[in-house]
């Protein structure tokens, strides 16, 4: 079959491609990131790319798609490959890896001290490692390895009922030989009970390492942990690693990716996606702290309940189908080579259990890593994203809800909105007598987009300076050229084209507000719920855990001006950054975070928000800037 | 590289081989069986093939190897091929599946028929099956799918806590949709405790089936088990069979077959050889029954301890060096999959428990099936073959050993010895005054060799007409021409050449008397010293158990007469066939048996016989015809 040569710019990389291959499929299997949010299907139109030489072949109705964007923009997921191309992948359809890690590290240190570096805790692993000796076998004495093994457990370490499987069966005769009868067992609890997972010639029981792992949608967060030494840097977690999540090439939220396992081997290749991800951030933690593989004895991971099921290969297609059943909430206990996870074969690898279809591990390793669950007072936790998860409750109750909040606060569904990444705007501030803005972006470059803590500022800021009205519409008698009527009806610009990356201007469009307050009210509203069925107000709690990488760029103070957060002393509010990788990471270090995780997770009632009338009602109330009932804002509204 | 067209007579296929390839391993390749006791190394000498056409390059020593049988007469094992060749397989080097069909019947037949048949025993079987019906999920009750199951088999069937593995997990949503909430679950005890290994749509428990296989270095049998229904045949065995072990062409006995796997890539070939005939016994057993895989809900094997090893893939270097320590003797549960079965990839297979390196799980079987383990009096467990494994004692104790017989009783090391295949001499009268023999060969063929049961016959009847001496010597004095001086010493014609398939004489020599002598009085001497570690006399002994199928041959007063068996009432010797095959029966039809084999396997004391100087003085003693205390055998020299 005919092969095509297609380049690449402004990474200017040449591969050869199938005739008639699909150019978004084509960019995916080599490594050639193009955005894409609805998983390939045409509708979001963020796949842009130009062809700048050659020739392709398009499907249905592209035309009609990039109309108004020239001639020579496509979009990639419907254009065939046909011949020798040249496109170029404009600025906004990529992505930059170099922001997930400016940003990580002030997530990570902003959670208590003792938590982030684990300092404070003993570690007590739920996979730890004994050193011991064996009698070696004599003509009177020639029990069979295994046995010999058992024996020595079970006599002097009072272990009774210790299991050894096939890949460890197949090693131990030249392991025990080759060590002199001196060997260090590492014994997992998994689902056999204790497991022999490995065992290591000599004496090593206190070279040991954990991995901790957060599978976000979006982003993959991964730590090294030492177990036993923390005289280094003070600190247990000696190394960590972020990327983005390689499934993005199949859509940006859960739904693209559950609808994209429909496809023929769909789920296979999201399987593979996010272990290859996991892969490289493994290799970059042990490569950096010099670690051998061999030394780690255990791996935790904290996901989503779709990336739960996903990482396992199981059939996550009835979590987007009411009545939204997954196939399972407490994962087996794997190895890492059920799932390709590359050199941990028999490595251990714990799941945090879920608790529904939108309330997943990562939330369940949030609740661990805030120490909620632990307290006599009353706390809300809040993961705002997509999904929006809510917590509320203490050590004996808890109750949790899942408010459908809309990928707006991620920057999907925004005109020029887009991920936390460098030069989206994060920071905004309106002169009240000019209208003219301040704003600042990650990264200090130019700017690209605006981000969700730029949104919650522009809109804080245009209704504190009276820019919008309190149902989000524009204020159309403002003596500034800011204000003006685009295609898309009436729109404030935060940036002129000639100070953008892109060269065209960055706008907020009605819709765009519209947008934001659905998200917002979907929130307020999940909260609203929670605390009215546990029959509690506001005022009760005494914190609001934020959660989230979103969290910390937050500014509460303008999150309650257009009624996200509720109306609280300000230093009620938390913000414990990344907080599922930190309860991976517990979880990693201690059995009791362990067995608390499955506590946890049993604990928390799922309030089914979907088709619920009294978030319907609440949610309606909370369409308004900050909220209908103003009561709930009278504090806010005086400072305005 | 250059390709060269080999042709096998008389089978007439032919095959093409890479320039320089050794015959013996392109032959096994193929799948073209030529017999080879010592794993090709040149010294056993049974690979000879005719080159009847072509050329060929020899290994080291070849002319020497073949002396005397002409220039055409290669060894396989050293040659290599250097061009197309023709090669005609003598009769003596290939083996006949049929030999095993036509003499397996009667061996299941003589064990006890309601063990046989496993019509009296109430199926309680380690993997059963139960119909379930769920509660369709609903928006106020949507549980995940693995947790309803979960709970369901906790409230309505008392099963606090039964796993579900990733395979089950990976098919369950699917599943239980597409029954309409109607399932039959296989639940097993595996490792992980009671284990969800199937899940299948609508009500199916009593549709399951068995296998049961019995893994012997020479033959693999099988037979599949109908756990509810014997209705069709008043027997719950459905059907049989058997084929020769494909490791057979790695060498004859487990030695052979262990230093086959020093060699590279030596261990996964003997895995994959024996698991290539366990398939090929499941195809046919399904085939003929009509019985689709999927509800086959288990597999239970039994093996020696090599075998076990070998079909695990675990390392048996071990086993054949002192002070000869297996990897293990409790195997784990395994699944179809993990050693490659085809059609039960999650089926789980139990593997009986062995003893020792040289008491294996097929002994442990044996006990089971031959219910010694159960009675207050006490019997003798004889299995004769290579390792001659023994087991004494009943219900409250039970000692075992192997006494290193040799392959004599197999035809190994005798000059015209052979498998109990078609052709071969298994029973011989001979005329005390013309000292003329009278033969009978199974499946009546004209005679190719003799098998273990001819040879004791011969020997038995040698010394009754005064042949031999009591020393196993040949009375060179008596007036025949049976008796002459061979190549190698006096030797007696049992059959001349024009009356042989080969058209060659077949003999008994001294040196094969000698090693019939060896190999009885192992067999005895072992016997001896458990007794008298029992502080037994052999008259105290209710019943003497001889497994193994070739027990079902032998001649018990031949036996005695040669001193192999202990002088006692005929009636207390009892025939039970293949007892290993009946064991793996009756563990894959009751867990009572399954549990039993485990309480048999523990009790089990085991009495290393090498190095052993009471051992070695028995063995000594029992170098005579029938033995040099007369005191043991003064009842059969009586009626000599």
């Amino acid at each position: 079959m005919d092969k095509h040569r297609i380049r690449f710019l402004p990474l200017d990389i040449t591969y050869l491609a199938q005739d008639g291959e699909n150019l978004l499929d084509f960019a995916m299997d080599v490594g050639v990131h193009i955005n894409a949010s609805c998983g390939g299907n045409g509708t979001c139109k963020r796949c842009k790319v130009r062809l700048v030489e050659g020739r392709v072949d398009f499907c249905q109705d592209q035309a009609l798609s990039v109309s108004g964007h020239g001639e020579d923009i496509v979009l990639a997921c419907q254009t065939r490959i046909k011949g020798d191309a040249v496109f170029e992948i404009p600025l906004e359809s990529q992505i930059d890896r170099s922001a997930l890690k400016s940003r990580k590290s002030p997530n990570i240190l902003s959670a208590p001290d003792s938590l982030a570096s684990l300092g404070g805790i003993s570690p007590d692993p739920v996979a730890y490692k004994i050193n011991i000796t064996l009698e070696p076998p004599g003509i009177d004495n020639n029990m069979a390895d295994s046995e010999r093994l058992i024996r020595v457990l079970k006599n002097s370490h009072n272990m009774g009922d210790v299991k050894i499987n096939l890949n460890i069966l197949k090693r131990l005769p030249s392991l025990l030989r080759n060590s002199g009868w001196d060997v260090t067992l590492t014994i997992a609890e998994t689902d056999m009970g204790l497991e022999i997972t490995d065992v290591q010639v000599g004496n090593t029981p206190k070279k040991q390492y954990a991995l901790a792992i957060d599978i976000g949608t979006t982003t993959v967060c991964g730590q090294i942990i030492d177990l036993w030494d923390c005289s280094k840097t003070g600190s247990r977690v000696i190394g960590e690693s972020a990327d983005y999540n390689a499934q993005i090439s199949y859509g940006d939220d859960v739904i693209t990716r559950i609808m994209h396992t429909r496809k023929k081997g769909g789920l296979k290749r999201l399987q593979e996606a996010v272990v290859k991800t996991i892969n490289l951030i493994i290799d970059e933690l042990t490569d950096k702290a010099g670690i051998e593989r061999s030394f780690i004895s255990h791996m935790v991971c904290a996901g989503n309940t779709t990336m739960t099921h996903l990482l396992l290969g199981v059939e996550p297609r009835y979590i987007m189908i009411s009545p939204y059943t997954p196939a399972f909430v407490f994962p087996p206990v794997i190895k890492g080579g059920d799932i390709g996870i590359k050199g941990l074969d028999n490595t251990p690898l714990y799941l945090f259990p879920c608790v529904s279809s939108y309330v997943g591990g990562d939330i369940v390793a949030g609740v661990i890593s805030s120490g909620m669950a632990k307290e006599g007072d009353i706390s809300l936790f809040i993961d705002i994203g997509t999904n929006g998860e809510i917590v509320l409750g203490n050590k004996d109750w808890l109750m949790c809800a899942s408010c459908s909040a809309g990928p707006a606060f991620e920057g999907g569904g925004i005109s020029h909105g887009m991920r936390a990444a460098k030069g989206a705007i994060e920071q905004v501030r309106i002169n009240k007598k000019t209208y003219e803005p301040m704003i600042l972006t990650i990264g200090h470059s130019k700017p690209l987009g605006i981000c969700g803590s730029g949104l919650i500022d522009s809109i804080a800021e245009m209704l504190s300076a009276g820019i919008i009205t309190e149902n989000g519409r524009f204020n159309r008698e403002l003596p500034t050229d800011r204000v003006r009527e685009g295609k898309d009806g009436y729109e404030y610009v935060l940036c002129y084209g000639k100070e953008t990356q892109t060269g065209r201007d960055i706008c907020l469009t009605e819709i765009d507000i519209d947008n934001i307050m659905r998200a917002k009210a979907a929130m307020f509203a999940g909260c609203k719920v929670l605390l009215d069925s546990a029959g509690l107000y506001f005022n009760e709690l005494k914190r609001v855990i934020i959660a989230g990488g979103f969290g910390h760029f937050l500014d509460p103070s303008k999150a309650q001006i257009i009624g996200l957060l509720p109306e609280l002393p300000l230093e009620r509010f938390v913000f414990i950054g990344n907080s599922s990788l930190m309860g991976a990471s517990l979880f990693a270090l201690s059995r009791e975070y362990a067995s608390e995780a499955e506590r946890v997770a049993r604990m928390m009632t799922n309030i089914e928000l979907t088709n619920n009338n009294r978030f319907m009602e609440e949610f309606m109330a909370a369409m308004f800037l900050p909220h209908t009932d103003l009561r709930l804002f009278s504090k806010t509204l005086g400072v305005r």
